[in-house]
């Protein structure tokens, strides 16, 4: 039998529904939601709220969506803290980089992935995300990818199939690109949502642009979602190949050109910021403005990896976004829930409309402004009603 | 009857005893801890652990004093989320800055004030922070001020006097001098530790040399330990002033010509800086690395007050004084224990020495590396053996 839960004492409900306020954020306050069957049953003021089998007051909090993070590498084994420390420190340190994590991660059992991937996804959750995307790419073989993604298939539907991560030391370029578009791609797919690939041509060991077409051609003829890592490291052909394929996302946009802006306004690929790599990286942050000022859809995300972002803190990422890449408390939010549902072509998370799953976050807080307001103070708590991350 | 309990599955130890291993962060592996009657009875390797009454395993994580939060301006009423966003968004806002804290301030009940200051004690508790100074100085006249310290006093011992934090409105500078130094000090004395005086020139509210001069004398003959908040804003004669007065610390420190630094390694106040002011204001950091190559012993602190650096989140404090100022974690973990201590004068806690205060801080991490190399996600918990926090 199907149990009514009325949530009320919300200050302030986030609803990502314009048609409330005429803003992004459809922000009601004084407000009441009812969850049935995992979904929002509805939405409205607190005085008009239908009775409900169950009561939960959040005492006057704010009420969002649950983050949406949806760009994730969070199944791994290692740690790169020292590799980390030295970066920052300023000392040309070969940590192994990706390769030390492609070690570890082969050397591990399932259980110790599985563990590993479980802490991070409930730490994820306990800071308010509801939703997340993770790929493989620590494998680089066909029977670790996909191990890789049939780990991450337990916890999470968006799942990412990256064996165009780096090319692995020891393979030949050209005999790994057609292990990924085949044998590989083939023992993948059937447990990935998504086919993603590292285009840089700038760097060795990622893929250009004829190499990340291939890529991207075979995961769709796999009948694959399309997402590409792009421009990352300096200027690349990513943005615009993201955009020619129509993938759902392209991710990092740190060094973009004015056509590579105005490829992103004219089409639906999402451009997902990634804040914690160049925090953790110390770099120049992506031009935030440039792209919400032209009209495209930003998304934010953790990036949470071993390397170069190990952060699991959608709060975080919000709040840098605010500090250093000049957006709005309100666009940050904005892009951390509806933005990341769109990053993953979702329309049942990532707002709080009547139909959408019930993944609310409260804050220990009146207002979402808080989340950049109170940097690094862990105020933003899933609402345990249903319980699954997905 | 006194119980002794064993801690170990300690992966790392942070001491900051220099004689463990030549650092100043004395890090032990594989170590263990005997706490009893709230102090360190037996720090060692796990393996020659004498019996205790109690167990208590942490799982392989890095144990660390807990953090000692120097500076804060934790009892207040009211809310600046808005300014907070405006002025991040660069609008010229004037939300009433400090005088609608002061406002907000007067106008709550005692009650109300001690809620809001427990719920951030608690807040900063739970992230690993176990000894915090408190100011006054949101209520700037006797009755106000006196309440405030009050209040303070209920959750520590660290309470400054700063009633010096600015003339308020409509008061006349030498009258309001005149009361800070007389009636207000007598009335604010019993319950303070430390006389604070805001010294900024080149701010219409603050105070000039002579000024400060005037408050610190007048502390100093109460029989008050001295702090300065100097060099914010721009150049000035705070850090001076403190090194003259013998102050224990100096906090804020942004701007500093040669001979500021030099004052500073010559004496013993400490140089307290707090990052998370310039993030909420995007304003330039402090130079640490110079003044921790001339020698001076830096404090990190979070400021935590409502209107420049609303963050009660010492992790957050470490991980940006790594990435922004160029500290390396060992700096900023000593910084934010060691450091916090020496600015109060406390030889109890800040260590993990025989005979300190059993305040111990548990990182979800096997290192304390962690708290820049995850930057946002609350790892630090205080271990409860012991539950004050003073």
């Amino acid at each position: 039998m199907s149990v009514s839960i009325l949530v009320n004492g919300i200050a302030e409900l986030v609803t990502n529904d314009p048609e409330v306020d005429g803003t992004p954020l459809g922000i009601r306050t004084d407000a009441a939601v009812v969850v049935e069957d995992g979904t929002i049953a509805w939405v409205g003021r607190a005085g008009d709220a239908p009775a409900a089998d169950e009561v939960r007051d959040v005492g006057g909090r704010a009420v969002l969506p649950g983050f949406v993070d949806s760009h994730t590498h969070a199944v791994f084994a290692g740690d790169r803290a020292a590799e980390f420390a030295a970066r920052l420190a300023g000392a040309c340190y070969d940590g192994g980089g990706i390769g030390s994590t492609v070690d570890a991660t082969r050397a591990a059992s399932d259980d110790e992935l599985r563990r590993g991937l479980a802490v991070r996804i409930e730490e994820m959750r306990a800071q308010g995300t509801t939703t997340v995307e993770v790929k493989s790419g620590y494998g680089l073989t066909v029977a670790d990818e996909q191990r890789l993604l049939r780990v991450a298939r337990t916890v999470t539907d968006e799942t990412t199939f990256l064996g165009a991560h780096v090319v692995p030391a020891g393979s030949a370029r050209a005999d790994y690109l057609a292990l990924v578009t085949g044998e590989m791609l083939e023992a993948c797919a059937p447990y990935a949502r998504w086919v993603d690939v590292f285009c840089e041509p700038g760097s060795a060991h990622a893929f250009d642009a004829d190499e990340a077409r291939a890529v991207l051609s075979a995961g769709r003829e796999r009948g694959l979602g399309l997402r590409v890592h792009g421009n990352q490291l300096g200027p690349g052909p990513g943005v615009q190949l993201a955009v020619e394929f129509g993938a759902a996302s392209v991710d990092h946009c740190t060094y973009l050109d004015d056509a590579d802006v105005d490829a992103l306004a004219s089409g639906d690929t999402v451009a997902t910021l990634l804040p914690g790599v160049e925090f953790s990286t110390r770099s120049p942050y992506p031009d935030a403005r440039r792209l919400l000022d032209t009209g495209v859809t930003v998304a934010l995300a953790t990036d949470c990896n071993p390397g170069t972002s190990y952060t699991s803190s959608m709060p975080f990422v919000i709040a840098m976004a605010v500090r250093e890449m000049h957006m709005t408390p309100a666009q940050a939010v904005h892009a951390a829930t509806a933005g990341g549902a769109q990053a993953l072509r979702r329309t049942d998370v990532g707002h709080l409309r009547l139909g959408a799953r019930a993944d609310l976050v409260v804050l220990d807080a009146p207002s979402h402004l808080h989340l950049a307001y109170r940097p690094g103070v862990p105020i933003a708590h899933t609402l345990e009603l249903a319980a699954r991350v997905s």
